[in-house]
């Protein structure tokens, strides 16, 4: 006889009486943790940012993936997508991530219904994860636009934000077809590697890396033997395999964590590159933390000494600890060049297509360009010494530059952003929401 | 030395343990709970239907109270909002309830949020609790346009739908100023008498009565010694008092729940009921079920056995099993009069304002009448029964009729659900979702 299983009902109460109880916790630093809402679209069509954030969470805390599927509600809220394809791959995926789609017309109005709604409780995001956009400038503007709002509404609301950048971006929606099905074949393939990988961590390095090519090119071989229908482009390279998983491989001992701690957002900066260490396959990675001062070398010192004892105080170990000075110097040329061309690729995609007058925020006027020099150089200076010092790191953490209201517009920002991250590894933007996450106080 | 408390981490890690636990559990008939989201507004304004929700709910399953503010999030998205408030307010009334808010510059925006985007995991709301709008054809058509889409929309995403309607209305509102501070300090008075009917919840009922009589006239007074600046009108009458606490009392023994099946929804119009009764102010009372059948007598003799033996394999104990025949009979001319009333009311008041002249859907075609004639003139009959056998009720639950897209219109749908239930005791109208919550498969 089939009564339903007691320990199922006994599973939920667990969980709500868990929940509740949850509730009447207060809030201390010391408990902080970070809680994503990891803006992915179809989870299967982003791997890398969910590898990443899920390491940060890694089960310990709460990581939510939102889907934000372009459409009207207001005609139709019916849900057409199946949902559970998503839930199945991000549990293969080892991703102990929830999911959650919502439809709506724009990509902002999702975002903020998922921002505000997202969760139950005291079970909610207060960091959220996005993307970041390689092509911005070629996309349609009203997209950037959405994009770049949703940063504020982070902000206003209070939460954190971190912005992965990839050089060959996130999105590998290309490689997929667009059917369910189609993915569906091509994420069995997927799992194909992960189980694999699973198993190869904890061999030794030496045979893990050998394994791992072995690996990725058995997949290679497997999904173009499976049908080669999957693929839109029928030829997925090794390079955009690799990216996919780039957050899944064990890391090599070499590898490289540089945090350049720019302002000070409450800590969350320097608290994801310990929780990152925290995982095995990070464990043995170094982790080397910039600063950097306008002043000059003698700034720096006093900076460093002030630093030096913070980070002790906090008890992050760390291997390499910079302070650079000059950062207000000139940048040089190439830099400059580089800016001023990307400016001017924006303004003059408005002078050439006259018909589309509304595209008027591409606009940068020279007033706002005046008001925010000083930051757009110190940003260009920013990406020489990023260029110069972490341009061979695994992974580069850099504190995310507010925009401020009204002060900034879209279009300037995210070439701000473009002129820091470009041509660099792996890269985060991140920032707190202010209030502290680490404490030294006892 | 503050280290946090373990004990607060460890809470934590239970929480979202038991969420994730719970992700691998597979639904079945027999664990269904009703999870409710119900859109209360500031919950402090509608304690009424906070309270009947939190009878189902009791902390055994989810609720979440959805409260939808006003305000262009494009804008501005910053809570200004104090949440705490609302909150603590939930937990004196001692409601396990959830509270969620949403910036949304439409009704129906805010309630799409949350309708897909509260919860997490499989910790989501399952039914949605609204209140009846009882002035609904006073007010802007948008507003009910937005109202009857919420019902829509519920429907398309797989959610029960609960429509709870008191003769006074739920919202008090009015009885509160409009600040927080002022809310706050007749929170407080509300406060005393929650304690003091948790006390004499354990006391005889006759004690009970007496004691609840005097409390509630102890509550006045200390409302009107405080400040009369806290109410907006400046009287409160004992009746609105009542109603605002019609579910927090005590249930005398002679208490009566008519459920009025019609159709058959899954069974939620019967689950509802039975967990009423598990609470202990409800457990004395008589559970009636009516059902109606279009035919004649011996049709209603039929379906009386068929459904005993349904109940009796459910194993739900009723008072009293009614099958009413005749529900296609003509309704008498007093509600034929009323409905035609309100129609005309409603699209007289189109052509006086002839400046408003989009509020078109309010203008109910003739042939859109014709062809909802035998439903409007069942919901007609439906009334008059209801006003037979169930006026002197404490709670009627009504299956709710589900609007056809395109087939009826918010104007004349909403006149249907006002037909069948004006001037009736506190009325629920249900609809599960169709899936089975109860079985009798073993």
């Amino acid at each position: 006889i089939n009564w339903g299983s007691s320990v199922q009902a006994h599973t939920y109460r667990r969980a709500l009486d868990a929940i509740l109880k949850l509730g009447t916790v207060e809030e201390h630093v010391k408990n902080f943790r970070p809680q994503a809402l990891v803006l992915t679209g179809n989870p299967i069509c982003r791997p890398a940012i969910i590898d990443f954030v899920s390491l940060l969470t890694h089960g310990h805390s709460l990581m939510i993936c939102g889907n934000i599927i372009l459409d009207d509600p207001l005609v139709n809220i019916k849900l057409c997508e199946k949902k559970d394809d998503a839930v199945n791959w991000l549990k293969k995926r080892n991703s102990k991530a929830f999911y959650s789609t919502v439809i709506s017309p724009t990509v902002r109005q999702g975002a903020q219904a998922l921002l505000q709604c997202a969760g139950v409780g005291k079970m909610r995001p207060n960091l959220v994860f996005m993307g970041f956009k390689n092509d911005w400038y070629s996309q349609p503007e009203h997209l950037v636009n959405d994009y770049f709002n949703i940063i504020h509404d982070a902000l206003d609301l209070n939460l954190g934000i971190g912005i992965l950048r990839l050089k060959s971006g996130l999105d590998f929606s290309d490689f997929f077809g667009g059917s369910d099905v189609l993915i569906d074949e091509f994420a069995d393939d997927v799992y194909d590697v992960d189980e694999d990988d699973e198993d190869f961590i904890s061999t030794p390095l030496n045979k893990t890396k050998m394994n791992h090519t072995n690996e990725t090119n058995n997949v290679i071989r497997k999904i173009r033997s499976t049908d080669v229908m999957v693929l839109k482009n029928t030829i997925i390279n090794e390079g955009a395999l690799q990216s996919m998983n780039i957050f899944r491989q064990s890391q090599i001992s070499s590898a490289v964590i540089d945090v350049w701690w720019l302002f000070d957002d409450g800590g969350l900066t320097l608290l994801i590159p310990y929780l990152l260490r925290r995982r095995k396959r990070w464990k043995e990675c170094q982790l080397r933390i910039f600063s950097c001062v306008c002043g000059e070398k003698q700034a720096a010192d006093q900076q460093h000494l002030a630093m030096a004892s913070l980070l002790s105080k906090f008890r992050i170990n760390y291997d390499d600890l910079h302070v650079l000075h000059g950062l207000n110097k000139q940048p040089n040329e190439y830099e400059i060049q580089k800016f001023n061309q990307l400016i001017q690729s924006l303004s003059g995609e408005n002078t050439l297509n006259n018909e589309s007058k509304e595209t008027s925020s591409w606009n940068i006027s020279a007033s706002e360009l005046e008001a925010n020099k000083d930051k757009i150089k110190r940003g260009l200076r920013l990406h020489e010494m990023l260029l110069e010092y972490s341009s061979t790191s695994t992974l580069i953490i850099v504190t995310l530059p507010i925009p401020r209201k009204n002060s900034i517009s879209c279009g300037l920002y995210m070439s701000w952003l473009e002129s820091i991250s470009h041509d660099l590894p792996p890269l985060l933007f991140l920032r707190g929401n202010q209030s502290n996450v680490l404490t030294y106080y006892s």
